[in-house]
């Protein structure tokens, strides 16, 4: 369930389209009609047809109303069992992948990597900031600075927590070598080798892969492909098992794209704080909603300082900047001495151009374009695959964020497709790197961050791979 | 012994002043003269001359010679027990410092920290550079840089590597952020919680946090004030315990200030490689020597990818843009995996601004310049602290680097030292700040990094403090 009367509305009527109510090519109801029976503004429903226009659902005609241009492919489905607590050592995760190293720049690989097309980035406004505070701090941006980072750009994060329901004040910031760093001091935090930890599942790689290296054991929770880790799972799983920490991405998963909704937002807080559990909130995504304003956080729920709040500028600025931050709560001060130790401190020019950015520039106006920008991508993405993808193909429906997660039809071997894929110069990443366990053989997930033709060319190759492994299978 | 002729000739006329062969304000052999008695060239003589004029052990009067301006203080003492191996719960190591946080800028602070002062750095170059690269970059700075970094940079890094003896080409090298991260990769590469790993005695002090937060238990090697960690008792260390790594700076270490002689880092790789235990080497005070051609490293001599080197630009040109480097060898690649999931990647403009920098400007003679003044700002600390300590402090006598170790007369507590000089606005790093085991009670460590009148009188006003501490002590 959405969380803004507009994305609301916009769901019902996407699951009108899918459950069959208006047919592919059909009109849907006027802005006006549609504003009056559901007695709310035309600009709420204006801002409703909007957000499906843009993601390629519907299509207005001049004079003619709004048609329905493609419903949704079926949901993926969600696992709901718990595979055994794992030792480390034991971890079966995919390690095909290998560390974030160079490949090939080619089109067809554009779709394997949770980057943006900086075509979609301010690139003037950014440089010339970095190039004016670069003559501004001089001499002194060859010095060290000191821990936490920039007091300017402290700043600017506090004030951008308020969209995000986020109440603090700079001296609760800590600046960090992108959302990277700041989860992983996050976790050094709160846990110890032979410790469990909970991760959501699928979950993003490099958490699995992370938690490994740093010795410690994993619990998979299942997590849905519209509402994010199951709270009640989560809940059975803390009162069976010593967990010491849960890390998830709260808005817009990687790779699921799924979003916990505010009120399950909001038990998460409580459960975690129930059971004197620190939760490690990555969301670093949550800036690029698809709709006009981003969703709230489980930072904004607590109350104790038990959760630790990591995100970056990455998927909205600069990734190549690496600037992130960390909210460390009650871990703060442990947070600060071990980036001390881990790193010493953060790049101080990058960090003031950032924090001149954002004093300077419209953020709020950048976010629009680039929101609009990437759910357009993604609705053409989703359109591509629906094409081109065998029958018995699913989708997620990320409401914001880069990944699309696409279950192939059951018995496809997504590391066979993966291998066959490289060889063709198509670059995706398959399933079961996103589990400790070994699981989703039949997954794949694919990125929106760029769009051009030979992307979509390559979807329609890959989907074809798909469909001749079905038959040979 | 020093690695070069001169360096050579410069420490025996030292020492013939230290012994009272010459004493104050008497004038030492001739140029021309002793270039006759040593049978080596005037410009050998005159090099080493040179460096010591630098550091203000002589000075030239027009038209006379050379004089002796000072004697150097007896050199500190250094241990030769081990402690018994430590569990990390149980380190008593100093905590009074704190993450590296902001404090006063005060002249007052300034030798606390192992910063150089920004004037003797190349600021205009620097900034026109990342000025021109972010202009020349432009959209692909806003994008994640692939591992293991900018490959301009690594050949420049790989070039440079010929002054230190290392032959390697840029893909053997990982760019970090700073040395620090350098370090805390190799560390985490090699060693696993509850291993224990081997330090210099004493240690810098982010060493001895960083592997208690990792859970290491740790051996203190008892290290020279002159010739760094002593080897004997290292071998004897290895061959009595299970060692998994050995880490320590081998030139100008911090807080000694100690060179590790030529031949005794060919014996350290040679035992390190008998015993299959990883040597992490941290060079980052390689390159500000004192005199003109920096020292050789452990590195150089390595055959089998056994030493870890770790470095950075941080006290040579700018360490505010975070740029270090690690040439893993044989654990490259899983040193290329951690930094993947540590921090993922590493800004990619201040990397492109070095290199730029590297490329079309000469390090080499910016070089020749900050040693000089380093040099010449380590002759004044040395000066300053022997005219205002108490008799019976002790100094060393760095051929490099910024730290001074200073041992005040027995019974001096240096901690109690500390807190007075926070009150009355001095800084500097007391002794057990650099041991695992509470050692070094009456030593201190201060910096020379940056020089001026208001220093001068700072080291005058901690004198004072000494010397009354030890009447009422």
């Amino acid at each position: 369930m959405s969380e803004t009367l507009y994305g609301g509305i916009a769901e019902t009527m996407l699951e009108a389209i899918d459950a069959g109510s208006y047919r592919e090519g059909e009109r849907i109801p006027s802005i006006r009609s549609l504003s009056k029976r559901l007695g709310v503004s035309v600009n709420t429903v204006k801002e409703a047809y909007s957000l499906l226009e843009t993601q390629r659902y519907i299509e207005g005609r001049p004079q003619s109303g709004f048609f329905v241009r493609r419903k949704a492919l079926p949901l993926p489905r969600a696992t709901r069992d718990i595979p055994e607590s794992l030792d480390p050592m034991k971890m079966s995760m995919c390690r095909i992948m290998g560390p974030y190293q160079e490949r090939s720049e080619n089109a067809g690989f554009l779709m394997s990597l949770a980057n943006i097309d900086p075509a979609l980035l301010p690139e003037k406004q950014l440089t010339a900031h970095l190039v004016e505070q670069t003559r501004i701090v001089g001499a002194r941006s060859l010095e060290y600075q000191f821990l936490p980072g920039d007091r300017g750009l402290r700043e600017q994060i506090a004030r951008l927590g308020v969209d995000a329901g986020i109440a603090c004040g700079p001296d609760e910031v800590l600046i960090t070598n992108g959302c990277s760093e700041a989860f992983h001091l996050a976790i050094q935090a709160v846990c110890r080798p032979g410790d469990l930890i909970a991760l959501e599942s699928p979950t993003y790689q490099n958490f699995g892969l992370l938690v490994r290296e740093l010795g410690l054991r994993v619990l998979e929770i299942p997590s849905d492909p519209q509402d994010g880790i199951n709270i009640e799972i989560l809940r059975f799983a803390l009162k069976h098992h010593e967990i010491k920490a849960v890390l998830m991405v709260s808005n817009y998963s990687n790779p699921l794209g799924s979003i916990i909704p505010e009120d399950g937002k909001r038990e998460l807080v409580e459960l975690m704080e129930e059971h004197r559990v620190p939760l490690i909130e990555d969301d670093v995504f949550g800036d690029i909603c698809f709709g006009p304003r981003r969703p709230g956080t489980c930072k904004a729920h607590d109350r104790t300082g038990n959760v630790i709040y990591c995100s970056s500028f990455s998927k909205s600025l600069a990734a190549g900047w690496r600037i992130g931050w960390i909210l460390g709560g009650k871990y703060h001060e442990r947070i600060i001495q071990l980036k001390s130790l881990f790193s010493l401190t953060t790049s101080s020019v990058t960090q003031k151009a950032i924090a001149a950015f954002l004093r300077e520039e419209s953020y709020e106006k950048h976010l629009r374009r680039l929101r609009s920008n990437l759910a357009r991508q993604m609705g053409c993405l989703q359109e591509a695959v629906a094409e081109a993808f065998p029958e018995g193909t699913r989708t997620s429906r990320p409401r914001g964020g880069l990944a699309l997660w696409v279950e192939l039809p059951a018995g496809t071997d997504s590391l066979e497709l993966y291998h066959r894929g490289m060889e063709a110069g198509i670059g995706f990443t398959p399933g079961p790197v996103f589990s400790v366990s070994g699981r989703f053989e039949n997954f794949i997930r694919l990125c929106a961050g760029f769009w051009n033709p030979e992307i979509a060319e390559t979807v329609t190759r890959l989907g074809k791979m798909a469909k001749a492994m079905k038959k040979s299978g």
